[in-house]
């Protein structure tokens, strides 16, 4: 028996049309598909506690292998009982596979390109910083894995595909993902080819470590299913090849890695998810604008995932059905009303816009929990609507309306 | 009608026994003494929700008149319909006077003595810093109020009594308390004796301002509950003068107020309370240590408030009935045990030792939620077992015990 199924409820009219609605069922729970992953980095939702969570819908909470792994370790959240009863989260999970944080965030040294210009460090600052390497060397990368330094004290560590999925084991979540190499969409097409090729040697070898893993586990405890991670870059013919690769495979499920460019996205999304197994739920990862959900939902993902609700909310930017606002701005300070007056969220019905620019004027630890409960009600809730639009047969009506209003269009 | 009414339902046995159990009837429900109140410095009680604050049974949420009106200002506060319903707080509010912050965080100037050598400054921090004014100089205080400097920008503002009582009006609280002069216990007598004098003409002209903004408050609107603050220092007889003269006013409870040394104040609140009238509530200002809570307690006090549980508890220094820990020390890492085993709050029900010491070396914004939650129901719980012992006849033991065990003595 499989540790997930998928059921596909329904799928967008048209012969070519990808976007459809389902359920995944896991040991800890179903998620209505597609549905947006809360992220709980290191295992734990920033500034909210589980049943903030859940009180706000999401159905499913992502935390980070590499953090988790660098602090407090793998073993000791193996030791807890995985992360999901370490942080005390009571629905289905997922891991990363590390990879992404290790080529962005890990200070990896060494030959080879430089691979990434913009290092995202949320963790540690809440904000994007440019970072480069002194020797402007990014990634120690061999056929066998990656060496990096942590981003907390310099010191030097090693992924293999093996590695990161007895760590994943180790973590525990219902859903995790094979190791991969994500490449910078500035690198030249002959690297991300190169790369994607490894990715998926790195796969195989994923498999093989996890299949392995699955016969040591004792009984009784639940399986975990594992996902493969398409990459290729911007680059039709290696995300087709990736998509074949893997979808050969036998994976539960898949992620959609790497960066595109953005008005690409969507298109190489279609692209994928046209070869992928359609009867394996789909995640596209990293990805949290509104009119990126909406492309990646009609182009048949099921999952996303994304820190900017949480970021964002931390920093005082909130979304709206009219558009983001900032609301340390001086036009909300004597604003009684609600942060988004149609919003149903804990935020949205107990406190005004003035009370929250207080609390960020203040710098209140509240202002961040009121931000990111807000943010992720409204992501959540925009996905779970896409569901129903694709039910009821309004997704194209959903869509236009939602971005002439948001993004004012 | 008087705002609030107090009804005593037992006293200690004992001829000279101060001790009391009773009941507040507020406009906002009643408050069962003694009860420690929660301090909620800029209309949030920081990194808490306030279901959170209801939940682990606080009764009453204090705000910070000084700095309400910096920020975002008392008639802001006033239009957004008083402090409790500005941060979502459905029971019993207070507010202080002022008087301490001016004279420990206000920046003060001008003449006369430098006050205070510790300055407070949890707000900006969260912890304590010696702080003085170049000049020396720390507050201009005359016969009408004081003068004094923003902690934010350095802005120039001045408090009277007619000004303090204006905006604890806007503020709304159901119980405020009169303008007061904080002095340190390092004056000198005579500067003891002057400043407490001056705080006695203040109380009166805080009851006189206070009665005619009643008189222009609309109608059907809940009257809010004056206190007078009692001063004095460490002296006896300045201590029993001041509660002859204030109990003689027409106050609807009193605040006892100023620094003391700490072995002298269980003695000095108790030459208080053998004069002020009984029938009155009585709150010890500042106050959150458990054995100084006994002593305020068995010495006829009915309110206690302190920031010090929500300070530590951000900061991971966490209560147990075996004395304080501080979560983030090495031997906790792998403790999968709850922060006390005793405790029946929320993050002793769900979390363990080794997740809340992760949350902290994090920098996890969690850690400081889990860590007040804690802090704050261990002293909610200890002054209601309080109460409860009163009731019984088990205060002596109850106070034996636990003090035997927090402190190891």
């Amino acid at each position: 028996m499989k540790p997930i199924s998928f059921t596909i409820e329904k799928k967008m009219p048209g012969q070519k049309a990808l976007g459809r609605a389902g359920t995944i069922t896991t040991p800890h729970g179903d998620i209505k598909t597609p549905a947006f992953v809360t992220v709980g980095t290191k295992a734990t939702v920033k500034a909210l506690t589980p049943e903030m969570v859940a009180d706000l819908g999401a159905q499913v909470v992502l935390a980070n292998t590499y953090h988790l792994y660098l602090e407090p370790g793998d073993e000791l959240v193996r030791d807890a009982g995985g992360f999901a009863k370490f942080m005390n989260w009571k629905g289905p999970t997922m891991t990363d596979s590390g990879g992404f944080q290790v080529f962005s965030l890990g200070v990896a040294f060494g030959s080879k390109v430089g691979k990434l210009s913009k290092v995202p460090q949320e963790v540690v600052t809440g904000e994007e910083v440019e970072k480069e390497d002194e020797a402007g060397k990014l990634a120690k990368i061999d056929e066998d894995g990656v060496t990096f330094k942590s981003y907390k004290d310099g010191s030097v560590h090693r992924f293999t595909p093996e590695r990161s999925m007895e760590i994943q084991h180790n973590l525990g979540a219902d859903m995790f993902f094979a190791f991969d190499e994500c490449t910078s969409p500035m690198a030249p097409y002959e690297y991300q080819k190169e790369a994607m090729e490894r990715t998926h040697r790195w796969a195989k070898r994923s498999l093989d470590a996890h299949k392995h893993l699955e016969t040591r586990r004792p009984s009784g405890e639940n399986r975990q299913a594992l996902l493969g991670v398409v990459q290729g870059g911007r680059h039709r013919d290696l995300r087709e090849e990736s998509a074949r690769v893997l979808g050969a495979m036998d994976f539960d499920g898949y992620g959609i890695g790497g960066s595109f460019d953005k008005d690409d996205m969507t298109t190489a999304v279609g692209w994928v998810n046209a070869i992928l197994p359609e009867n394996k739920p789909r995640h596209l990862l990293g990805i949290g604008e509104p009119e990126d959900l909406f492309g990646g939902v009609e182009n048949g993902c099921d999952l996303f995932d994304c820190v900017a609700p949480t970021r964002m909310g931390r920093n005082g930017t909130l979304h709206t059905r009219d558009g983001k606002i900032n609301i340390r701005n001086a036009k909300f300070t004597r604003d009684f009303t609600p942060v988004d007056s149609e919003c149903d969220c804990y935020t949205c019905k107990n406190y005004t816009r003035a009370y929250i620019s207080h609390l960020f004027r203040s710098n209140e630890m509240l202002a961040g929990t009121l931000g990111s409960i807000h943010n992720l009600r409204f992501l959540v809730t925009l996905v779970d609507q896409m569901r129903e639009a694709i039910l009821d047969d309004t997704f194209d009506t959903l869509k236009t309306d939602f971005l002439a209003r948001y993004y004012k269009k």
